[in-house]
């Protein structure tokens, strides 16, 4: 049985994501420069979000709350409101931020539509991600899009279930090892690991995957019609 | 052709929500109460919210961004850091409710998934409404879960295209003319208004439905049984 379905990760791997947060978490630190180094609340900041991922899930607006919630902690509850506002303000230019494509993407997209059911499996805020998805042009490209709150095997496992899809015939691309290839590696279906140069460390983790059937890698999208030919041989 | 699929709208149609913002609010204006009358931070707190829906959307952290915001605001800025983490620490404990069932919720759905083929279909924040669909103990009732971020006749349009059913065979219940009743008759299905006591204001508005097609209303869903008997003849 060949790959008939790619579906694709979104953030940092259709487009720039990280970035974004690396951008607003300078500005972040620059608003506390008074009171701490940049080391100490890059470190209180992760730890804070870690925290709150049960309560709040991933995203800008849980993203915000741990920022504001690490500048009362780091402050001594010193922060003045007009700093809080400040944050309130680089989480809406958060939201509001251009979509950035990734190099190829467009070109391989359009390569691929005609051979290929394409489809995006993003996790996040349901609300931004669609929005992003509709601002970056891409839509046409991708027959479905499933926005979850959390990538794993039995996430991926209800979306192959919810369109027929075995996992012989399903290849996932992203570039989290941790939700978009080894959860899907599990469920015996293919996936191509493209690293981005900025990966939350959240995503990341030293899981080796090495010589795993069906796990494979490729440096940017560009390489992914290239490697589809050599499968189907 | 007759109703075979019925969807419930979830937040103060299966369980109540309202009461949850109701009580956070009141919090929050017992925080600031040395500042402002419960009305004027009642109407900037509603004022902060409209301006930020296009930022934010729906759901419990992007309440909890506007009362920080208007927190600010009406402070003019003096608003201690451990009153804003108060605020986080109230929209915690909403996140962490418990789900508390309407009156003859768990009944009706009982005595109606045999016949029928039931769906959850809601909006707001997607992690929020999986949590509570788990912990609602409903989750066996339903084949299908639609969370979207906004309730319109194209988002429903989409809903029944992806499985198939015609408007003539869909039924959709819920607490908000706005969101569950209009977009649905709009597309001419079916729709039952089953008023709760609170709904916040952005869901009412004073359209009259009076005597439309397809649309009905009852008290509560231990009457929808008897109406679905009364539709089939």
């Amino acid at each position: 049985m060949s790959i008939e379905v790619i579906a694709f990760d979104a953030d940092d791997t259709l487009w720039h994501n990280e970035s974004i947060y690396v951008e607003a978490q300078t500005q972040f630190k620059q608003l506390l420069a008074h009171y701490h180094s940049p080391e100490w609340i890059d470190e209180h900041l992760y730890q804070t979000e870690m925290r709150n991922l049960a309560h709040f899930g991933y995203g800008i607006k849980s993203f915000a709350l741990s920022m504001i919630e690490t500048a009362v902690e780091l402050t001594e509850g010193q922060i003045i409101g007009a700093d809080i506002q400040k944050i309130i303000d680089i989480t809406k230019a958060m939201l509001a931020a251009d979509v950035d494509l990734l190099d190829h993407v467009a070109d391989t997209l359009a390569n691929l539509q005609d051979v290929y059911t394409l489809m995006v499996i993003t996790k996040g805020d349901l609300r931004d991600q669609e929005l992003k998805i509709a601002r970056s042009g891409l839509a046409s490209h991708f027959r479905y899009v499933e926005i979850v709150s959390e990538k794993s095997p039995d996430s991926y496992a209800a979306i192959l279930r919810r369109y027929d899809i075995e996992p012989a015939q399903f290849l996932m691309i992203g570039n989290s090892l941790r939700s978009d290839i080894l959860p899907v590696l599990e469920l015996g279906a293919s996936a191509v690991y493209v690293p981005h140069q900025l990966t939350w460390v959240h995503e990341t983790g030293d899981t080796p995957v090495g010589e795993q059937p069906g796990y494979y890698e490729i440096e940017h999208l560009g390489q992914l019609p290239e490697l589809l030919k050599s499968l189907d041989r």
